[in-house]
């Protein structure tokens, strides 16, 4: 058994995880030199452990129980002031057999689904094509009080495009702007975005394909496309590379976070969702109403005798 | 310790909890007949158990887990075929404090959040009032595939009005019929719909709104208006009872879940959804690839030897 500190939720090591995972703006990361199987954040002694998985899904269990908590402050304060337009808002992107699906199973999984929304984006259907690409992105930006999650977005609209040659550059090169300026938008209206790479090794993509492949459940997750895309493999890296070092504002930074290892995935995207949340400085709001009048009229209503003594 | 089998689910005792629980339809329901405390389907040595609220909550948990194997079967099956439409919409009424975010939390919670969509009603905006009453209901409605759960629904628009006095009978009586040619337009689409009255007491109400006055970080889900309705408490009553015998077909049956014990609740309806995808005789879709080539193509693209050694 790790100690994990029983009950608690055990601080990252080494500082928050949102300075440990953040991608450095400005040019290309080197996605070369962060290991998809690196654990930063993490004490070697709880990488070790025998039962490091398990920890790591206790651990999730209880920052999503806190993170239920800031959910359920969001929610109020935007019932209260909805003008300020508070919300969170999750990208996910990742090559295929990141861990998209799953991390938002374990991780926003273990939240209030009462305040959450899910948007998966897929390839653009004709309807979409017609608009400007940000189009279906602002239809499925969630209401204030909400924690939005993309399962994918916006950022397959330059990834996709460039890599597999389907429009020439002038058409995707000013996407990036574009994406800056919609998301400074985004930050402006009281939306926090948290922008994350799931980032897996070539290695574990092949195993996560094939593990598809033998499985007669996970056929439906495979298509013959994935083959191809895998082909393309470096150029989507660069493309990854030269995205996460451009696209990230003081506002809405990229954090990648290694990804081989799922239970450690799940454990990161945790913590940067909680802090997220943190630096919101949440709080409930207080009563728009006179509570001790209220009291008066509901024993009024009756049956409250009964009330105290239940 | 109560013997709950271990780490299976422990079958309803006395038929299904769609059996037990269903609003015969035809006239109004016998409401008062229909104890909120009351536990069908589960047998003496559950109910009055020490544990009996641990038992609940792991069984919910167990459900979970296998709905959440039918969801994603739902969802590839939807994949595969779009055209079936076939979905559910679970349904939730209440009076107020009945539990309907509460079940939520806890049942819905229990499922893959990938698969889910939860849209909530509150009184019509200015713009929903310009349209049909159902305006609003179908664009919620879930994509094929998906789990949709109506926090509030379209039956709000017989029950307000009515109790309200807010419009005569001439505009709300006729929203009976409009109601189940909409519900049997949806069946016919594919779409399984579970209706559930979560029925707890009037003291269970007082109880619950006084727990709201009394706690600060509960304020935001009071609101004077919530006593004003409690006032009303009988015609609400009569308003339900008449809606649940009415408003249930073959096709989309009412169910009366007794509420006021919330461990309880949770359990009846993570059954009446698990019996209602047990319905839909869900399976995993065939391949529409050739498995054998497609992995010769993927061990084409490297680091395949690898994989099976990992």
């Amino acid at each position: 058994m790790v100690d994990d500190g029983g009950f608690d939720v055990a601080p990252p090591a080494g500082g928050t995880v949102r300075d440990l995972l953040r991608a450095a703006p400005g040019g290309p990361v080197d996605l070369g030199a962060i290991g998809p199987r690196s654990t930063p954040g993490l004490p070697d002694r709880l990488v070790t452990g025998p039962d490091r998985k398990g920890w790591a899904r206790r651990q999730v269990g209880l920052v999503g129980a806190g993170l239920a908590r800031q959910q359920e402050m969001l929610f109020a304060g935007a019932k209260a002031d909805p003008d300020a337009g508070r919300r969170v808002l999750l990208v996910l992107q990742a090559m295929d057999c990141g861990g998209k699906d799953g991390t938002i199973k374990r991780v926003v999984g273990a939240l209030n689904p009462l305040g959450v929304r899910i948007r998966a984006f897929g390839p653009p259907t004709a309807e979409e094509l017609r608009h400007h690409f940000l189009w279906r992105i602002r239809r499925a930006l969630p209401p204030p009080g909400y924690l939005g999650v993309f399962n994918r977005s916006h950022y397959e609209d330059i990834l996709v495009p460039r890599v597999q040659a389907r429009a020439p550059e002038q058409v995707w090169r000013p996407r990036y702007a574009e994406i800056e300026d919609f998301e400074r938008e985004l930050t402006a209206a009281g939306v926090a975005v948290v922008k994350i790479f799931l980032h897996i090794s070539n290695a574990e993509q092949a195993r996560r394909l094939l593990a598809r492949l033998d499985d007669p459940t996970r056929h439906w997750k495979y298509h013959p496309s994935d083959v191809d895309a895998r082909a393309r493999w470096d150029d989507y890296q660069t493309a990854y590379a030269e995205l996460l070092g451009g696209c990230g504002t003081d506002a809405a930074p990229w954090y990648v976070v290694p990804a081989d290892r799922k239970w450690y995935r799940d454990w990161a995207v945790a913590h940067l969702l909680r802090e997220t949340f943190d630096t919101l400085a949440l709080g409930y709001p207080p009563a728009d109403f006179d509570i001790r009048r209220e009291r008066e009229r509901l024993v009024a209503t009756g049956q409250a005798a009964k009330v105290n003594g239940s």
